[in-house]
């Protein structure tokens, strides 16, 4: 990112307000939107934006405000992921998943625990990664004096290699008992692999990481009193929570693929040789096009934000989660992710349609919000979260808990 | 409508609140829905069905709280429109006309006027209807002493025979400046014809009308100082603001083909012979086809209700509003108007698909949502609605303000 | 259908090519186009249309020419059922079904059997019903002396009022074993209810059937000699070849449709008031989808006729079919149906965006296209086609022949 | 393309029938398959890949067979780029582009040229490039003595670094007469940039060409007589002849990204963890979308195979086209074009929905599937392809010939 311009962020007035925010992150976007292209074709590890998003404030946009965070909830959080997805969608989902995990502490943690983790995340302006992916053979957990010790491998662990902290997850040995805990991301035993090489969202870090023995104290262990793990419903807002984290990084890369696509219609794309028009804005067909395609988006982006909504009156009252309040909510963002889905791929792969032949140039990096898009949409696949919808609305059945659901 | 079990509104406690109020809306479409299907094979003039409309409340609606009106605002109305409409479009359709044209007084009315048109037509529980359709060959409208004199004809206009009061809409002669003035709907030389029989909506009542003379003091033309109009930027709201109803019952009738197919999906679809399925609620492509369209009409309707935030947020400060206000506005109306015409006519047209065979029986009058859907999406051309769009992503051009658009 | 014209088929030159029998189906078209829509509203048991089939020669186009008949094959068959239903779905339908049960007797019959019922049939220019609707509790039959006796109810007989003969199906009493046999359709103890009342397909006399008593020698027993069926594989194409009348009649059905709105477009639809177009056959919205559902029906035209070669090439050699080759062409079969289905539904329910909003009077009938495919495209779920096709392309798998694989 | 185990052609029996040619591409595509995600990753140019076009005897497939070709016509020729292209659509596009400048020959040559051309590069096994893009500003031609001098730039020339002889085109000075010749491709001042870098079809070399007075002679001015050209309808079928080419290799594409993509479900894919199903070939939604893309596919080569026909016809009497029979045929083709530029779009995106996250891994490389047919497709806009179909079908319109239509 060496070719980014710096900004003195210090020198411009901090945001206050969640709209505030949400211009600080289009004004990290604009910065990020100078490269976006090459970054994302040299594949570099993303240190340089990962400082960006610590030094525009955006990291601790979640965190108290006593301890020098923003206090924003997360309908901003979303609509900030949103934003910077709208110039880089692998910094997207970097800044959408570290809030996830900071935010994972209040999710499964007790309050003692989760106060203790955003204090120190916000002072300290901790950037967050995960070595957590449930469909790996889990990672195995042994007791060590007052420690767990982790060992084992997780194929994907986004953002770990950039970040500060990692939140692990493993299988207490020979039980089916889960647990979370937060450690340094340069412990000891802690192996970030470099071997994300994947079409889409290149800059995520989301390669392997292999646990030899990693130590954590049990106090660290999220949620636990006494050794024992105190479940509530709450712990399982993490999943529709970070599927919305999801949504706004493909809404922002759709965004920014229709943004980019109707700069490049206005200044480069040709009229047709045989159209009559002397401008290609004027074409009937480019018109109705962006027409279609920003009317679909509008309408997914409207729905993740009501049901961001939704959620934040979760959030807002975690002991009041029931069954029923999570599993419409669930529901409810089964069908944005269905949506989201859908849209995001039409506009990233229609575009093309009304920017012309020339745009296919490598250099142009056009192709860059599709292959983002098809990438992560694959994380669980779409038709279950449209089963989830298909059988409220059949038989009022809410979604069972899992990792997907 | 006389199979309807009458219900003793009055005995129910007055709704309160903007969600009361579309619970009462609810409660109205739930009598509505009784016999929906066989009103609409009857078509029949909807005396009942509007009468339902007055003693349920929601005629006065929008009317001001100290002449007994609900005091509720077009968001609320909307909503109303949309639960009314779940049950019978045509209706939804009239109460939505009633809405605008009971407004009509205030977007282009004097204060002094609209005051008193309000406060009237909520004492009075008036039904409104309008004669106005500017594709038509304009009605001409000539002045004798302190009268205006409308002659001329219109090809639909809807709600006017079971109204009580009529929109008219004219040309001064030799001009092109409309006048918009408000009669009784048995005022003298006003002819109805019952010449509306059209595939769907079949109770709106949209025939023709004749003006004979038809005869309103000066004091009533709406805008109207000294005989000379006070054009202001508001007065183009009524675009956006009548089109947003359009959106409401297309989506009304969406959800009600829905929620109709899947009581029928219940109760009435055996599974498939070889599906290996017991129940077709089972079937895999029968969830998958509920979830799908499920999905589709949430987006569209948060998209809906942001948008009538939007605008609500104009109506209520009329004289703050400017080109780029409005333009902005009509713009987003447009894209929610593209959206829902494409997602209604999905739904209505797909829900067989998962009801199977037997459901296309005359009886079950399956098929009326889609040719609700499809008679009434037609008004103006769809296409035009996604050029506003997409003209204003490429070039920021506002719409320029007509009765379409 | 007295508003007819009648024709003087004898008086012209007898079609005596593929060709020329597609011709004469498209004059046939013509003459049911006249009145098509109204006698659809009207819904009357079409005896005078079926009599034009006669006289026109179609029902004896699969006959063997010594008797009179016009010994085409399945090609043309399909391509006349298909210009049939441009202008009448319905009677596509019935002549449709007349082919099959006309060819029941030589897909299960003995050979002796079926020259003996095409002989007769071309003979007497038999039209064709059948009383075979394998969803319903099979009817039964017992053996009383040379005859079977057949007893019980189907719920739907496909042109049965206005046959000649009519092929009952019936399962051996305490047996799961089938029998078919042709029985003059005014036999005793045969009785058609007038009970189809559905939204489309109106004047194919769907309605059920009940048989009381009915009685056939031995002698008709398709396919049993000395009392015991003797099975092969093409026995199994019935499937394949009736759903390829199916899709016959869709295409036909969306065939008319476009054709009957480019009229319309070209004759009635007012160019739009803001367009700054001065025809509606220049606007470029319209121009765009007349393009694109044309080039999406001809896509299916060309499966079809390819599919209905392969077919042909089956029945051309009875013997030689085998599982793999019956399994294949079901596949593709399965193949045409699902897109006929898509693009007949997609193109009669937007005919209407470019025919606009005065063509929803019902006096134009422009509706009949959609209600007509919407109605017999539910014949079986068309998830379970693209399930065999899917199958075959996974795993090779052969869709096992049922009533409807 | 040196991983590739070579093939001794000259041992397998040489190929006699159209059936045995498109046996022998499918080989041929075998070969290309086994390392073409690699290939399209390194964009070498393919040396080797055309070479082995020349020993499998697919480049002198149209050539006449007293010369040593096979003496096919364009109907296989279509066959055989599709199925190269289904290994690889960048080997596809270069031979179908070969195809078509042999063919230049005839389509603008007198019949002395031709038959020269045709016989001198069957015998040599030229590989035939084209300096030819029209939307460029014109070569310019100046004479010098019996030579043709061309001078200027073409941005766009496919296969010119892999070719032995390239058609050149350009305008006579001061004139508005266009002249084509060929030339070999290592002639005196055409100079290949190695240029091309784009997100698709990599390896066809499309780069940029300068003409720096390259010459040849007036006799192989193609077409000309004297120096004067002598016009033919025939001559503008080249649109309507290259642009099957270009559906047919967008349709091996599409067809080998769903071979490929069932071959990774089947071997690679996870059932997912909470679908209940043990394989992924097994899950519902996985057998519905390869059907319902498999059917989709089938319909436009059926369509493709149809309107190969139709063109084949009028190549075989070149002097009996009409303008008439040259408009239907190109607004068949556009309808062609239209169809599979959308099914291959979809085809070539949605393949992931049924292969998984896992798939995207960059080693898989298929993403290339998308990128190819992407890029291609953009060629002209497919906008105008529709517009040729609608008005054809309003108002029986021909397209005028163009380059593009």
């Amino acid at each position: 990112m060496s070719t980014v311009t710096p900004v003195d962020w210090q020198a411009r007035p901090a945001p206050r307000s969640a709209e505030e925010w949400i211009v600080r992150a289009a004004d990290v976007a604009t910065v990020l939107a100078t490269d976006a292209a090459a970054r994302d074709q040299a594949g570099a590890t993303p240190y340089a934006e990962v400082q960006l998003l610590k030094d525009s404030g955006l990291v601790t946009l979640l965190g108290p405000t006593e301890h020098g965070g923003a206090g924003q909830d997360w309908t901003t959080a979303y609509r900030v992921v949103r934003e910077v997805s709208k110039a880089d969608g692998s910094i997207g989902q970097l800044l959408g998943y570290h809030y996830l995990w900071n935010w994972a502490a209040r999710l499964v943690g007790t309050r003692e625990q989760w106060e203790h983790v955003e204090a120190e995340a916000a002072r300290n302006r901790w950037f967050f990664g995960g070595a957590v992916n449930p469909r790996d053979a889990d990672v195995v957990v042994t007791e060590d004096g007052d420690d767990l010790v982790f060992t084992g491998r997780k194929t994907f662990s986004t953002g770990s290699r950039i970040s500060d902290v990692t939140v692990l997850e493993g299988v207490f040995e020979g039980t089916e008992q889960h647990v979370f805990a937060i450690v340094p991301s340069d412990s000891a035993g802690l192996t970030f692999h470099d071997d994300w090489d994947n079409i889409g969202q290149r800059l995520t870090e989301s390669g392997g990481v292999t646990l030899d023995g990693v130590r954590a104290p049990w106090s660290s262990a999220a949620g636990y009193v006494d050794k024992k793990f105190r479940p509530r419903i709450y712990n399982t807002l993490n999943v529709p929570t970070i599927q919305l984290v999801f949504v706004s990084f493909y809404l922002g890369i759709a965004a920014g693929a229709l943004q980019t696509a109707a700069t490049y219609t206005r200044e480069k794309t040709r009229p047709w040789l045989h159209g009559g028009h002397e401008r290609a804005v004027d074409e009937p067909y480019v018109i109705d096009l962006y027409g279609d395609l920003t009317a679909k988006l509008w309408a997914v982006e409207a729905l993740t934000d009501a049901v961001a909504a939704e959620g934040q009156a979760l959030h807002d009252d975690p002991d009041a989660v029931t069954e029923q309040t999570r599993g419409d909510f669930e529901v409810r963002v089964a069908a944005v992710k269905a949506r989201a889905t859908e849209v995001a791929l039409e506009i990233s792969s229609r575009i093309f349609e009304v920017t012309g032949a020339r745009s296919t140039a490598s250099a142009e990096g056009l192709d860059r919000f599709w292959r983002n898009v098809r990438t992560h949409t694959l994380h669980d696949p779409v038709s279950y979260k449209r089963r989830e919808v298909g059988r409220w609305v059949l038989s009022g059945e809410l979604p069972e808990p899992t990792w997907y659901s």
